[in-house]
């Protein structure tokens, strides 16, 4: 996969681009991950990309020449058709389901604005896909392109090793995680709970799945209507609801 | 404020903690930002900080030992309680509103787990608050805890500069951010609507506001039940599911 990131701050990308899975990724040639500088791009002596607003009102804008010159250079001569997705508090609100869409495709090419909105002529005409990653305000789109490629990347077949590919992670069963424990025993007054150190497998299972039944109805209620439960686990809930 | 994040990846938080507005909030003394490498805290020769799970199945686990010192560490001799924050996709879903209620805080510590899940006894017995910035996968509590420090230390008083306090955020007044337009007036074959060049302050505010009415309702039409429309704006609501 070839990932480019358009932004202003492409030094905000290096210490996670090069760490952690990104950065075993990128060493076993399973993506390439560059960011462009738009301001490179833009077509007038002081180097400005934003400009005031028409109509008025407060903040400056994204100026759409230097972002379609910087898309059109990437895109110049491909074969391929990319995803260009621009960050924005109005797009859709990224899930893992996006994630798994985003994975199949062959590049990527993220647009992050800062401090300013963004021409709309680059959102009508340019962009394939808006971007949000929650309902919170943040300074750039950069922490956010960062997070859909952290979250795309960990998914392309040989990035994951064994020593998360086994983790049975949240959202992917449709339940949050049951609780982990792990050495010691005891720590301070608290002790691992006696399932867990029976050795009977089934107990612990069963253990388990309640558990995650139990957090899930405390925590996250809602995630309980997108999943199908089997009749034991649906006894299990509601003895689960009557017992809280 | 003073913010300590514990994590096996301090480098990843170098290009962020120091560009662009955090960056800026460090240099005016608003903010203090530290990482702190709980591997430092391991109580063994290896310096591992994982461990195998009790009741078997894959992945590692975080051990409570390193965590709970580290974090006792950082909070030895003060006289406040910080609030100390994991990052997990189990956590309460982060929002704008979170955002204020931890910025009024005057210490916050962030815990990052990184693959593996927290033993149990963390969350129980050390842990005031548990978030989750959206319903997607990522590798590590990192990215999620740089997303959450952006959000809460703009809005420390004197942080954001003219350049961006005046923008009109999304989630801030409950509608997405109405069309922008800079110039060029024409760019390619796509011009500025008419009214934002018409000079005529009430017709551009009525614009964007039908504008902003419009977008959520077809990008987050849940959003619009949880604020209050004046009986103008219903009647424009009205008008524009009619048309649409």
């Amino acid at each position: 996969m070839r990932i480019d990131v358009l932004t202003l701050f492409p030094e905000m990308f290096e210490g996670v681009f090069s760490s952690s899975i990104l950065g075993k990724a990128k060493e076993k040639r399973l993506v390439t991950m560059n960011t462009v500088n738009f301001r490179d791009y833009s077509n007038n002596k002081h180097n400005t990309v934003d400009d005031y607003p028409y109509g008025g009102g407060g903040g400056m804008v994204l100026k759409p020449e230097p972002i379609f010159a910087a898309v059109e250079d990437v895109t110049s001569g491909l074969e391929h058709k990319p995803r260009i997705i621009l960050m924005c508090p109005q797009g859709e609100t990224f899930t893992q389901k996006k994630a798994e869409e985003l994975s199949r495709e062959e590049h990527l090419i993220f647009i992050c604005g800062h401090y300013e909105g963004y021409d709309e002529r680059i959102r009508e005409h340019l962009v394939t896909d808006e971007l949000s990653i929650g309902d919170y305000v943040l300074t750039g789109g950069e922490l956010p392109a960062m997070v859909v490629v952290d979250s795309v990347v960990r998914l392309l077949p040989g990035v994951l090793g064994n020593e998360t590919s086994a983790v049975t992670d949240s959202f992917s069963t449709g339940l949050l995680e049951y609780p982990h424990y792990t050495r010691p025993p005891k720590f301070r007054d608290w002790e691992v709970p006696d399932v867990l150190v029976s050795g009977h497998h089934g107990n612990i299972e069963q253990w388990r799945r309640k558990q995650s039944l139990l957090r899930t109805w405390k925590k996250r209620p809602e995630l309980l209507d997108r999943i199908e439960l089997t009749p034991k686990e649906q006894k299990w809930l509601e003895e689960i609801k009557r017992s809280e």
